[in-house]
Protein backbone atom coordinates (compact mmCIF):
# COMPACT_ATOMS: atom_id res chain seq x y z
CA UNK A 1 0.00 0.00 0.00
CA UNK A 2 1.54 3.60 -0.93
CA UNK A 3 2.12 5.50 2.26
CA UNK A 4 -0.15 8.34 0.96
CA UNK A 5 -2.97 6.62 0.81
CA UNK A 6 -5.74 6.85 3.05
CA UNK A 7 -8.39 3.91 3.13
CA UNK A 8 -10.44 5.40 5.53
CA UNK A 9 -11.42 8.70 3.38
CA UNK A 10 -12.20 6.47 0.13
CA UNK A 11 -16.19 7.30 -0.80
CA UNK A 12 -16.58 5.88 -4.40
CA UNK A 13 -14.45 2.98 -5.92
CA UNK A 14 -15.24 3.19 -9.90
CA UNK A 15 -13.99 0.26 -11.82
CA UNK A 16 -12.51 0.37 -15.27
CA UNK A 17 -14.45 -2.63 -17.29
CA UNK A 18 -12.82 -4.59 -20.21
CA UNK A 19 -9.84 -6.77 -18.85
CA UNK A 20 -10.37 -5.49 -15.12
CA UNK A 21 -13.89 -6.78 -14.41
CA UNK A 22 -14.30 -8.89 -17.11
CA UNK A 23 -12.32 -11.26 -19.77
CA UNK A 24 -13.24 -9.71 -23.15
CA UNK A 25 -10.37 -12.21 -24.83
CA UNK A 26 -11.84 -15.66 -23.44
CA UNK A 27 -15.84 -13.96 -24.15
CA UNK A 28 -14.89 -12.71 -27.23
CA UNK A 29 -12.67 -15.68 -28.64
CA UNK A 30 -15.47 -18.37 -27.87
CA UNK A 31 -18.24 -16.32 -29.04
CA UNK A 32 -16.23 -15.71 -32.51
CA UNK A 33 -15.76 -19.66 -32.82
CA UNK A 34 -19.13 -20.40 -32.04
CA UNK A 35 -20.50 -17.61 -34.57
CA UNK A 36 -17.44 -18.83 -37.29
CA UNK A 37 -16.33 -22.48 -36.76
CA UNK A 38 -12.45 -22.72 -38.05
CA UNK A 39 -11.42 -19.07 -37.35
CA UNK A 40 -8.97 -18.70 -34.27
CA UNK A 41 -11.02 -17.20 -31.94
CA UNK A 42 -8.33 -16.01 -29.60
CA UNK A 43 -5.76 -14.19 -32.87
CA UNK A 44 -9.66 -12.64 -33.88
CA UNK A 45 -10.21 -11.34 -30.67
CA UNK A 46 -6.87 -9.84 -30.04
CA UNK A 47 -7.11 -8.31 -33.51
CA UNK A 48 -10.57 -6.99 -32.86
CA UNK A 49 -9.33 -5.37 -29.76
CA UNK A 50 -6.16 -4.04 -30.97
CA UNK A 51 -8.22 -1.80 -33.57
CA UNK A 52 -9.97 -0.23 -30.43
CA UNK A 53 -6.85 2.54 -29.65
CA UNK A 54 -6.69 3.61 -33.27
CA UNK A 55 -10.72 3.80 -33.45
CA UNK A 56 -10.83 5.34 -30.43
CA UNK A 57 -7.50 7.87 -31.32
CA UNK A 58 -9.71 8.68 -34.44
CA UNK A 59 -13.05 9.67 -32.87
CA UNK A 60 -10.87 11.94 -30.61
CA UNK A 61 -9.02 13.98 -33.30
CA UNK A 62 -12.39 14.02 -35.19
CA UNK A 63 -14.11 15.60 -32.05
CA UNK A 64 -11.32 17.95 -31.39
CA UNK A 65 -10.97 18.88 -34.99
CA UNK A 66 -14.88 19.53 -34.53
CA UNK A 67 -15.69 17.44 -37.46
CA UNK A 68 -17.35 14.61 -35.40
CA UNK A 69 -19.33 13.90 -32.51
CA UNK A 70 -19.46 11.36 -30.03
CA UNK A 71 -19.87 8.23 -31.33
CA UNK A 72 -20.95 4.77 -28.91
CA UNK A 73 -18.74 2.04 -28.46
CA UNK A 74 -21.04 -0.65 -30.40
CA UNK A 75 -20.41 1.66 -33.54
CA UNK A 76 -16.12 1.94 -32.91
CA UNK A 77 -17.00 -2.10 -32.60
CA UNK A 78 -18.80 -2.37 -35.55
CA UNK A 79 -16.17 -0.55 -37.68
CA UNK A 80 -13.19 -2.29 -36.65
CA UNK A 81 -15.40 -5.96 -36.85
CA UNK A 82 -15.76 -5.66 -40.78
CA UNK A 83 -11.72 -4.91 -41.22
CA UNK A 84 -11.44 -8.25 -38.55
CA UNK A 85 -13.77 -10.22 -40.80
CA UNK A 86 -11.53 -9.29 -44.34
CA UNK A 87 -8.48 -9.61 -42.56
CA UNK A 88 -9.36 -13.20 -41.33
CA UNK A 89 -11.15 -14.02 -44.72
CA UNK A 90 -14.37 -14.33 -43.17
CA UNK A 91 -16.07 -11.26 -45.50
CA UNK A 92 -19.48 -12.65 -46.30
CA UNK A 93 -20.11 -15.66 -44.05
CA UNK A 94 -22.49 -13.65 -41.82
CA UNK A 95 -25.45 -11.99 -42.55
CA UNK A 96 -26.78 -8.82 -40.97
CA UNK A 97 -28.43 -10.07 -38.13
CA UNK A 98 -25.12 -12.45 -37.12
CA UNK A 99 -22.85 -10.09 -37.58
CA UNK A 100 -25.59 -7.18 -35.12
CA UNK A 101 -25.23 -10.64 -32.43
CA UNK A 102 -21.63 -10.78 -32.71
CA UNK A 103 -20.61 -7.14 -32.14
CA UNK A 104 -22.85 -7.29 -29.27
CA UNK A 105 -20.46 -10.39 -28.04
CA UNK A 106 -19.21 -7.31 -25.76
CA UNK A 107 -22.63 -7.00 -23.84
CA UNK A 108 -22.27 -10.63 -23.30
CA UNK A 109 -18.15 -11.00 -21.96
CA UNK A 110 -17.95 -13.15 -18.67
CA UNK A 111 -16.49 -11.87 -15.43
CA UNK A 112 -14.05 -12.45 -14.32
CA UNK A 113 -14.16 -15.49 -11.63
CA UNK A 114 -13.71 -12.96 -8.39
CA UNK A 115 -15.40 -10.16 -9.58
CA UNK A 116 -18.92 -10.50 -9.01
CA UNK A 117 -17.61 -11.55 -4.54
CA UNK A 118 -15.50 -8.43 -4.65
CA UNK A 119 -18.15 -6.26 -5.75
CA UNK A 120 -20.68 -7.51 -3.47
CA UNK A 121 -18.35 -6.82 -0.30
CA UNK A 122 -16.89 -3.64 -1.74
CA UNK A 123 -20.79 -2.44 -2.04
CA UNK A 124 -21.28 -2.94 1.76
CA UNK A 125 -19.12 -0.07 2.29
CA UNK A 126 -18.84 2.13 -0.94
CA UNK A 127 -20.58 3.56 -3.57
CA UNK A 128 -19.43 1.12 -6.62
CA UNK A 129 -19.79 2.09 -10.20
CA UNK A 130 -17.93 1.16 -13.96
CA UNK A 131 -16.04 4.28 -15.25
CA UNK A 132 -15.83 2.57 -19.27
CA UNK A 133 -15.41 3.99 -22.54
CA UNK A 134 -18.00 1.49 -23.27
CA UNK A 135 -21.31 2.64 -23.58
CA UNK A 136 -24.39 2.45 -21.23
CA UNK A 137 -26.54 -0.38 -22.97
CA UNK A 138 -23.72 -2.15 -23.16
CA UNK A 139 -22.33 -1.96 -19.99
CA UNK A 140 -25.99 -3.05 -18.37
CA UNK A 141 -26.77 -5.57 -20.36
CA UNK A 142 -23.42 -7.05 -18.98
CA UNK A 143 -24.09 -6.71 -15.72
CA UNK A 144 -27.85 -8.07 -16.38
CA UNK A 145 -26.19 -11.09 -17.45
CA UNK A 146 -22.77 -11.25 -15.47
CA UNK A 147 -24.91 -10.20 -11.97
CA UNK A 148 -22.37 -7.66 -11.07
CA UNK A 149 -24.35 -5.37 -8.78
CA UNK A 150 -23.09 -1.69 -9.54
CA UNK A 151 -24.30 1.01 -7.60
CA UNK A 152 -24.44 3.37 -10.72
CA UNK A 153 -23.37 2.68 -14.17
CA UNK A 154 -20.84 5.63 -15.17
CA UNK A 155 -19.42 5.57 -18.69
CA UNK A 156 -17.95 8.22 -21.20
CA UNK A 157 -21.34 8.49 -22.73
CA UNK A 158 -22.42 10.53 -19.23
CA UNK A 159 -19.50 12.51 -19.77
CA UNK A 160 -19.50 12.72 -23.67
CA UNK A 161 -15.83 12.32 -22.99
CA UNK A 162 -13.66 9.44 -23.24
CA UNK A 163 -11.25 8.58 -20.85
CA UNK A 164 -8.24 9.44 -20.33
CA UNK A 165 -10.24 12.70 -20.64
CA UNK A 166 -9.86 14.35 -17.01
CA UNK A 167 -13.76 14.86 -17.39
CA UNK A 168 -14.49 11.49 -17.07
CA UNK A 169 -12.23 11.02 -13.68
CA UNK A 170 -13.43 14.33 -12.16
CA UNK A 171 -16.97 13.91 -13.46
CA UNK A 172 -17.13 10.49 -11.37
CA UNK A 173 -16.05 13.02 -8.25
CA UNK A 174 -19.04 15.32 -9.15
CA UNK A 175 -21.40 12.82 -9.69
CA UNK A 176 -20.84 11.74 -6.14
CA UNK A 177 -20.26 15.41 -4.51
CA UNK A 178 -16.96 14.26 -3.05
CA UNK A 179 -13.71 15.23 -3.66
CA UNK A 180 -11.11 13.68 -6.15
CA UNK A 181 -9.33 11.87 -3.42
CA UNK A 182 -12.09 10.16 -2.21
CA UNK A 183 -12.19 8.74 -5.28
CA UNK A 184 -10.26 5.63 -6.61
CA UNK A 185 -10.19 4.06 -9.86
CA UNK A 186 -9.84 0.62 -9.91
CA UNK A 187 -8.20 -1.08 -13.47
CA UNK A 188 -5.63 -3.71 -14.47
CA UNK A 189 -3.91 -0.82 -16.63
CA UNK A 190 -0.97 1.60 -15.61
CA UNK A 191 -2.18 4.28 -18.70
CA UNK A 192 -5.83 4.92 -17.48
CA UNK A 193 -4.50 4.32 -13.84
CA UNK A 194 -1.90 7.09 -14.81
CA UNK A 195 -4.48 9.72 -15.77
CA UNK A 196 -7.20 9.26 -12.90
CA UNK A 197 -3.70 10.49 -10.80
CA UNK A 198 -3.40 13.26 -12.48
CA UNK A 199 -6.93 14.12 -11.54
CA UNK A 200 -5.92 13.59 -7.98
CA UNK A 201 -7.95 10.23 -7.57
CA UNK A 202 -6.59 7.26 -5.64
CA UNK A 203 -5.70 4.09 -7.50
CA UNK A 204 -5.88 0.42 -7.20
CA UNK A 205 -4.17 -1.88 -9.55
CA UNK A 206 -5.51 -5.10 -10.79
CA UNK A 207 -3.82 -8.23 -11.89
CA UNK A 208 -5.09 -9.63 -14.94
CA UNK A 209 -2.03 -11.68 -16.00
CA UNK A 210 -4.09 -13.42 -18.54
CA UNK A 211 -6.53 -10.12 -20.06
CA UNK A 212 -4.74 -11.05 -23.78
CA UNK A 213 -5.26 -15.25 -22.96
CA UNK A 214 -2.52 -17.94 -21.77
CA UNK A 215 -0.62 -17.33 -24.88
CA UNK A 216 -0.03 -13.66 -23.83
CA UNK A 217 0.38 -13.32 -19.91
CA UNK A 218 1.11 -9.79 -19.45
CA UNK A 219 4.01 -8.11 -16.97
CA UNK A 220 1.61 -7.71 -13.62
CA UNK A 221 4.58 -5.96 -11.85
CA UNK A 222 3.97 -3.74 -9.21
CA UNK A 223 4.18 0.20 -9.71
CA UNK A 224 4.34 1.95 -6.49
CA UNK A 225 2.74 5.21 -7.94
CA UNK A 226 -0.34 3.16 -7.27
CA UNK A 227 -2.32 3.32 -4.21
CA UNK A 228 -2.40 -0.22 -3.98
CA UNK A 229 -2.04 -2.83 -6.26
CA UNK A 230 -4.00 -6.45 -5.45
CA UNK A 231 -4.29 -9.98 -7.20
CA UNK A 232 -8.00 -9.16 -7.89
CA UNK A 233 -10.92 -7.84 -6.75
CA UNK A 234 -11.82 -9.95 -4.05
CA UNK A 235 -8.09 -9.25 -2.91
CA UNK A 236 -9.26 -5.48 -3.01
CA UNK A 237 -12.16 -6.07 -0.93
CA UNK A 238 -10.27 -7.63 1.60
CA UNK A 239 -7.41 -4.86 1.41
CA UNK A 240 -10.12 -2.32 2.36
CA UNK A 241 -11.25 -4.61 5.15
CA UNK A 242 -14.63 -5.30 3.32
CA UNK B 1 -55.28 -2.80 -20.28
CA UNK B 2 -55.64 -0.49 -23.06
CA UNK B 3 -56.03 -3.02 -26.14
CA UNK B 4 -53.39 -1.14 -28.46
CA UNK B 5 -50.74 -2.37 -25.69
CA UNK B 6 -48.97 -5.36 -26.61
CA UNK B 7 -47.26 -6.73 -23.48
CA UNK B 8 -44.71 -9.01 -25.59
CA UNK B 9 -43.06 -6.36 -26.94
CA UNK B 10 -42.10 -4.44 -24.17
CA UNK B 11 -38.27 -4.44 -23.26
CA UNK B 12 -37.58 -1.55 -20.81
CA UNK B 13 -39.56 0.19 -17.84
CA UNK B 14 -38.14 3.32 -16.73
CA UNK B 15 -39.77 4.40 -13.51
CA UNK B 16 -40.43 7.95 -12.77
CA UNK B 17 -38.79 8.12 -9.42
CA UNK B 18 -40.77 10.80 -6.84
CA UNK B 19 -44.15 10.06 -5.79
CA UNK B 20 -43.86 7.04 -8.01
CA UNK B 21 -41.28 4.99 -6.36
CA UNK B 22 -40.66 6.53 -3.44
CA UNK B 23 -43.30 8.73 -0.75
CA UNK B 24 -41.56 12.24 -0.43
CA UNK B 25 -43.89 13.62 1.21
CA UNK B 26 -43.43 11.02 4.33
CA UNK B 27 -40.05 11.33 4.15
CA UNK B 28 -39.33 15.26 3.54
CA UNK B 29 -41.88 15.55 6.31
CA UNK B 30 -40.39 13.18 8.85
CA UNK B 31 -36.93 14.96 8.09
CA UNK B 32 -38.16 18.49 8.58
CA UNK B 33 -39.60 17.50 12.23
CA UNK B 34 -36.41 16.16 13.56
CA UNK B 35 -34.43 18.62 12.05
CA UNK B 36 -36.69 21.47 13.14
CA UNK B 37 -38.78 20.66 16.02
CA UNK B 38 -41.77 22.50 15.89
CA UNK B 39 -42.55 22.77 12.31
CA UNK B 40 -45.29 21.12 10.55
CA UNK B 41 -43.50 18.71 8.38
CA UNK B 42 -46.01 17.42 6.47
CA UNK B 43 -46.79 21.26 5.27
CA UNK B 44 -42.82 21.84 4.61
CA UNK B 45 -42.67 19.11 2.63
CA UNK B 46 -45.62 20.37 0.28
CA UNK B 47 -44.24 24.22 -0.12
CA UNK B 48 -40.81 22.50 -0.88
CA UNK B 49 -41.98 20.37 -3.11
CA UNK B 50 -44.04 22.99 -4.70
CA UNK B 51 -41.20 25.25 -5.22
CA UNK B 52 -40.10 22.71 -8.04
CA UNK B 53 -42.02 23.17 -10.96
CA UNK B 54 -41.55 26.92 -10.64
CA UNK B 55 -37.76 26.44 -10.44
CA UNK B 56 -37.73 24.01 -13.31
CA UNK B 57 -39.51 25.77 -15.48
CA UNK B 58 -37.41 29.16 -15.18
CA UNK B 59 -34.14 26.53 -15.66
CA UNK B 60 -35.80 25.45 -18.24
CA UNK B 61 -36.40 29.26 -19.59
CA UNK B 62 -32.69 30.00 -18.92
CA UNK B 63 -31.30 27.04 -20.88
CA UNK B 64 -33.69 28.15 -23.56
CA UNK B 65 -32.93 31.70 -23.70
CA UNK B 66 -28.89 31.09 -23.83
CA UNK B 67 -28.36 32.53 -20.64
CA UNK B 68 -27.95 29.35 -18.20
CA UNK B 69 -26.78 25.68 -18.08
CA UNK B 70 -28.19 22.11 -16.95
CA UNK B 71 -28.55 22.75 -13.42
CA UNK B 72 -28.47 19.56 -10.63
CA UNK B 73 -31.52 18.99 -8.49
CA UNK B 74 -29.87 19.05 -5.66
CA UNK B 75 -29.03 23.01 -6.48
CA UNK B 76 -32.57 23.50 -7.16
CA UNK B 77 -34.45 21.98 -4.01
CA UNK B 78 -31.31 24.11 -2.04
CA UNK B 79 -32.25 27.63 -3.87
CA UNK B 80 -35.89 26.45 -2.99
CA UNK B 81 -35.07 25.49 0.69
CA UNK B 82 -34.17 29.14 1.78
CA UNK B 83 -37.54 30.36 0.62
CA UNK B 84 -39.16 27.63 2.34
CA UNK B 85 -37.25 27.70 5.59
CA UNK B 86 -37.76 32.03 5.42
CA UNK B 87 -41.75 31.53 4.70
CA UNK B 88 -41.71 28.90 7.84
CA UNK B 89 -39.78 31.51 10.15
CA UNK B 90 -36.80 28.57 10.35
CA UNK B 91 -34.44 30.77 8.43
CA UNK B 92 -31.08 31.05 11.18
CA UNK B 93 -31.93 27.67 12.96
CA UNK B 94 -29.72 25.56 10.89
CA UNK B 95 -26.04 25.95 10.24
CA UNK B 96 -24.44 24.85 6.69
CA UNK B 97 -23.63 21.52 7.50
CA UNK B 98 -27.34 20.88 9.00
CA UNK B 99 -28.32 22.39 5.64
CA UNK B 100 -26.90 20.51 3.61
CA UNK B 101 -27.89 17.42 5.64
CA UNK B 102 -31.37 18.29 5.19
CA UNK B 103 -31.09 18.95 1.38
CA UNK B 104 -30.02 15.88 1.12
CA UNK B 105 -32.91 14.37 2.52
CA UNK B 106 -34.50 14.06 -0.96
CA UNK B 107 -31.22 11.36 -1.39
CA UNK B 108 -32.82 9.43 1.34
CA UNK B 109 -36.58 9.72 0.90
CA UNK B 110 -38.24 5.85 1.57
CA UNK B 111 -39.44 3.53 -1.12
CA UNK B 112 -43.32 2.83 -1.06
CA UNK B 113 -43.47 -0.58 0.89
CA UNK B 114 -44.34 -2.56 -2.87
CA UNK B 115 -41.53 -1.36 -4.54
CA UNK B 116 -38.71 -3.36 -4.11
CA UNK B 117 -40.50 -6.22 -4.27
CA UNK B 118 -41.85 -5.10 -7.59
CA UNK B 119 -39.14 -3.54 -8.50
CA UNK B 120 -36.96 -7.37 -7.94
CA UNK B 121 -39.91 -9.27 -10.12
CA UNK B 122 -39.95 -7.05 -13.28
CA UNK B 123 -36.29 -7.36 -13.41
CA UNK B 124 -35.99 -11.26 -14.17
CA UNK B 125 -37.90 -10.36 -17.09
CA UNK B 126 -37.24 -6.62 -18.41
CA UNK B 127 -34.70 -3.95 -17.71
CA UNK B 128 -35.37 -1.64 -15.31
CA UNK B 129 -33.97 2.15 -14.82
CA UNK B 130 -34.63 5.20 -13.30
CA UNK B 131 -36.54 7.83 -15.62
CA UNK B 132 -36.06 11.22 -13.35
CA UNK B 133 -34.71 14.99 -13.03
CA UNK B 134 -33.10 13.99 -9.88
CA UNK B 135 -29.54 14.01 -10.54
CA UNK B 136 -27.53 10.44 -10.86
CA UNK B 137 -25.33 11.09 -6.82
CA UNK B 138 -29.01 11.41 -5.60
CA UNK B 139 -30.78 8.81 -7.27
CA UNK B 140 -27.70 6.58 -6.19
CA UNK B 141 -27.51 6.66 -2.84
CA UNK B 142 -31.94 6.73 -2.81
CA UNK B 143 -31.42 3.24 -4.30
CA UNK B 144 -28.02 2.23 -2.71
CA UNK B 145 -30.04 3.06 0.93
CA UNK B 146 -33.66 1.70 -0.14
CA UNK B 147 -32.22 -1.37 -1.74
CA UNK B 148 -33.78 -0.12 -5.35
CA UNK B 149 -32.07 -2.91 -7.43
CA UNK B 150 -32.18 -0.65 -11.03
CA UNK B 151 -30.02 -2.04 -13.72
CA UNK B 152 -29.18 1.71 -14.76
CA UNK B 153 -29.63 4.85 -13.77
CA UNK B 154 -31.06 7.15 -15.88
CA UNK B 155 -31.55 10.76 -15.16
CA UNK B 156 -31.88 14.35 -16.86
CA UNK B 157 -28.08 14.55 -15.77
CA UNK B 158 -27.49 11.95 -18.76
CA UNK B 159 -29.35 13.86 -21.37
CA UNK B 160 -28.57 17.29 -20.63
CA UNK B 161 -32.63 17.63 -20.38
CA UNK B 162 -35.16 17.59 -18.64
CA UNK B 163 -38.64 15.62 -18.32
CA UNK B 164 -40.81 16.43 -19.84
CA UNK B 165 -38.35 17.02 -22.84
CA UNK B 166 -38.39 14.44 -25.48
CA UNK B 167 -34.87 14.06 -25.74
CA UNK B 168 -35.20 12.17 -21.78
CA UNK B 169 -38.04 9.23 -23.15
CA UNK B 170 -36.49 8.99 -26.65
CA UNK B 171 -33.42 8.57 -24.81
CA UNK B 172 -33.76 6.00 -22.78
CA UNK B 173 -35.01 4.01 -26.13
CA UNK B 174 -31.57 5.03 -27.63
CA UNK B 175 -29.25 4.14 -24.84
CA UNK B 176 -31.19 0.44 -24.93
CA UNK B 177 -31.02 0.27 -28.49
CA UNK B 178 -35.25 -0.29 -28.62
CA UNK B 179 -37.73 1.07 -30.57
CA UNK B 180 -39.53 3.79 -28.67
CA UNK B 181 -42.76 1.17 -28.02
CA UNK B 182 -40.63 -1.37 -26.18
CA UNK B 183 -40.19 1.50 -23.77
CA UNK B 184 -43.34 1.64 -21.10
CA UNK B 185 -42.69 4.71 -18.55
CA UNK B 186 -44.27 3.75 -15.16
CA UNK B 187 -45.61 6.98 -13.06
CA UNK B 188 -47.86 8.39 -11.25
CA UNK B 189 -48.61 11.22 -12.99
CA UNK B 190 -50.75 12.04 -16.05
CA UNK B 191 -48.58 14.76 -17.56
CA UNK B 192 -45.34 12.63 -17.86
CA UNK B 193 -46.99 9.71 -18.99
CA UNK B 194 -48.66 11.84 -21.85
CA UNK B 195 -45.16 13.08 -22.54
CA UNK B 196 -43.61 10.01 -23.35
CA UNK B 197 -46.87 9.01 -25.39
CA UNK B 198 -46.37 11.34 -27.64
CA UNK B 199 -42.84 10.14 -27.85
CA UNK B 200 -44.10 6.60 -28.69
CA UNK B 201 -43.73 4.81 -25.12
CA UNK B 202 -45.66 2.72 -23.63
CA UNK B 203 -47.19 4.35 -20.31
CA UNK B 204 -48.33 2.12 -17.35
CA UNK B 205 -49.90 4.15 -14.48
CA UNK B 206 -48.78 3.54 -10.83
CA UNK B 207 -51.83 4.57 -8.31
CA UNK B 208 -50.17 6.79 -5.27
CA UNK B 209 -53.63 7.80 -3.71
CA UNK B 210 -51.07 9.76 -0.96
CA UNK B 211 -48.55 10.98 -2.35
CA UNK B 212 -49.53 14.77 -1.09
CA UNK B 213 -50.31 12.56 2.60
CA UNK B 214 -53.40 11.41 3.92
CA UNK B 215 -54.68 15.17 4.21
CA UNK B 216 -54.47 15.46 0.85
CA UNK B 217 -55.78 12.58 -1.12
CA UNK B 218 -55.05 12.46 -4.76
CA UNK B 219 -57.58 11.82 -7.42
CA UNK B 220 -55.83 8.44 -9.19
CA UNK B 221 -59.24 7.46 -11.57
CA UNK B 222 -58.28 5.41 -14.69
CA UNK B 223 -57.53 7.33 -17.69
CA UNK B 224 -57.97 5.25 -21.25
CA UNK B 225 -55.39 6.44 -22.74
CA UNK B 226 -52.71 4.62 -20.60
CA UNK B 227 -51.43 1.35 -21.59
CA UNK B 228 -51.55 -0.04 -17.89
CA UNK B 229 -53.23 1.08 -14.68
CA UNK B 230 -52.46 -0.73 -11.69
CA UNK B 231 -52.67 0.20 -7.66
CA UNK B 232 -48.73 -0.09 -7.20
CA UNK B 233 -45.37 -2.01 -8.67
CA UNK B 234 -46.22 -5.34 -7.45
CA UNK B 235 -49.29 -5.46 -9.26
CA UNK B 236 -47.67 -4.01 -11.81
CA UNK B 237 -45.18 -6.83 -11.79
CA UNK B 238 -48.00 -9.25 -11.68
CA UNK B 239 -50.05 -7.54 -14.50
CA UNK B 240 -46.94 -8.45 -16.89
CA UNK B 241 -46.68 -11.89 -15.59
CA UNK B 242 -43.59 -11.45 -13.43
Amino acid sequence: MNPDFDPESLKVIAFDIFGTVVDWHGGIAAEVERALPGVDGSAFALAWRAGYQPAMRSVMARIASGEGGFTLLDELHRGILDGVLRDFGAEGRLDAAALHHLNTAWHRLPPWPDAVEGLTRLKRRYTICTLSNGNLGLLTEMAKRGGLPWDCILSAEVFKAYKPDPRTYLGVATVFDVAPSEVMLAAAHHDDLAAARVCGLSTGYIERPLEFGAGQPKDVSPRPENSLHVRDIVALAERLGC
